[in-house]
């Protein structure tokens, strides 16, 4: 008897072999790292004697710094990986699948038959031909969205409706592109219209920096907006809005670790 | 029997003739309109027949802009109060006080006559000699923590503690300064120094903001950073970090008004 099932309620069960330190891996062809930013530099020298010479590491990460502190770490390669999706936490081992799903690699000489690799196995694969500007991108969005989701505990597109927040997004996106600038690196003009768009797309999407912030979790908040202020204040950008949106998601995190929690809720 | 009590746990219970609307005043000789922001000119016209040439009415709001607000409804001279208290609704009915409870009255010809009045019955009150200066000082002190605290539900102490926070307070309280400027209104240089020692002095105070978006009632924000933030387009003066803040609280209070609140905590 064959069971149909719409797409939006699949559940795969996929047997994976498990472990919670390197120690388990045999020197493998293929390493995905997507630990939080926060844990990039433990979890490369959990790779340490683990890497052959022509092992693939990629960094599938927020933050645009992921791959080179991971490559400082393991002296090894690192591919950046930009990933798109939508999904959360249902429970232990229980991820909820809310969209997307594709990779946007760097380039490199092992590139192309990675990407044919993951394609293969269903991930919609592209190589950038620019992944700073590609990891950026993704960085001013997380920048745009993460922290307000966060810190009102709101999706995207109630958020988006309430009078003042495009304005506070659109300061962030255009500090955020300044800095970028400052790096060297020159972002689409037409950025802000793409981001203002996604909370239509998105509306019921909530941000990762919500999802921890409401699990009780350190968020990735000083490698996103955090980063930008960071770097704006290196480089002579100046950064309020990502500073303020910082600040606020690190006071909630900081309540988070209050014996009273909640209380005044 | 006498029995002494600390002073941290007085109650005072006060015999008090209550209405819920203007009608049940009889020509008063003083009027002190202590309703938030949002509600000042409904309290105006609710006070249109009931007040003699010679009744003083005094506005104990935060914000600056009340007084001439309700002067406006009235068509009566209003003179502006700034209260310096920490006290919050503990039940209906019942006021917890935290400490202060000091006023400044604005000068009018009343003023002096007032001030005796307010003193007699143990209430600590000066004149000020430039109550607009008083009126903004207070002003930028709520820009300063109202939002802060309010979005995160947390205390001046612990709140001063995380890293940063120093920072956006102080970039709110020059915006405002600046935009003070802008209106013709000079505040004192150290003033950013006396607001960061407020935490020390008050570690538990929530702010006013805070409470109200803990109750789930619409706070004053827009009379607070929001009025920085309109004065400042209208006057060319940038005020990135106030917007940011008056947005979150913003974001907090539809949060609160969403069928599913809270459930994301």
């Amino acid at each position: 008897m064959k069971r149909t099932m719409p797409v939006e309620a699949t559940i795969n069960h996929l047997p994976a072999k498990a472990a919670t330190d390197a120690t388990a891996l045999a020197s493998p062809d293929l390493v995905l790292v997507c630990v939080k930013s926060a844990d990039t530099e433990q979890a490369g020298r959990s790779l340490a004697g683990h890497l052959r010479p022509e092992t693939s590491v990629l960094s599938l990460q927020n933050g645009v710094d992921n791959a080179p502190r991971l490559s400082a770490v393991t002296g090894h390669a690192v591919i950046p990986v930009v990933v798109y999706v939508g999904s959360e936490m249902a429970g232990p081992g229980h991820i909820r699948h809310h969209g997307g799903g594709d990779l946007a690699i760097g380039a490199s000489a092992a590139s192309e038959a990675l990407a044919q690799t993951l394609q293969a196995a269903g991930i919609r694969t592209t190589i950038s031909d620019d992944i700073e500007v590609t990891l950026w991108s993704k960085l001013v969005i997380n920048c745009a969205f993460n922290a307000l989701s966060a810190v009102a505990g709101i999706s995207y597109g109630p958020m988006l409706e309430v009078e003042g927040t495009r304005d506070v997004v659109t300061r962030a996106v255009q500090e955020a592109i300044a800095v970028a600038g400052a790096c060297g690196v020159s972002l689409p003009e037409d950025l802000i219209d793409h981001i203002l768009k996604i909370p239509t797309a998105m509306p019921n999407q909530m941000s990762s920096t919500a999802q921890d912030v409401a699990r009780g979790k350190p968020s990735e908040i000083d490698f996103l907006n955090g980063y930008v202020v960071r770097k704006g204040a290196e480089l002579g950008v100046p950064t309020p809005t990502n500073r303020a949106l910082q600040v606020m998601v690190k006071l909630a995190e900081r309540r988070n670790e209050m014996p009273q929690s909640r209380k005044a809720d």
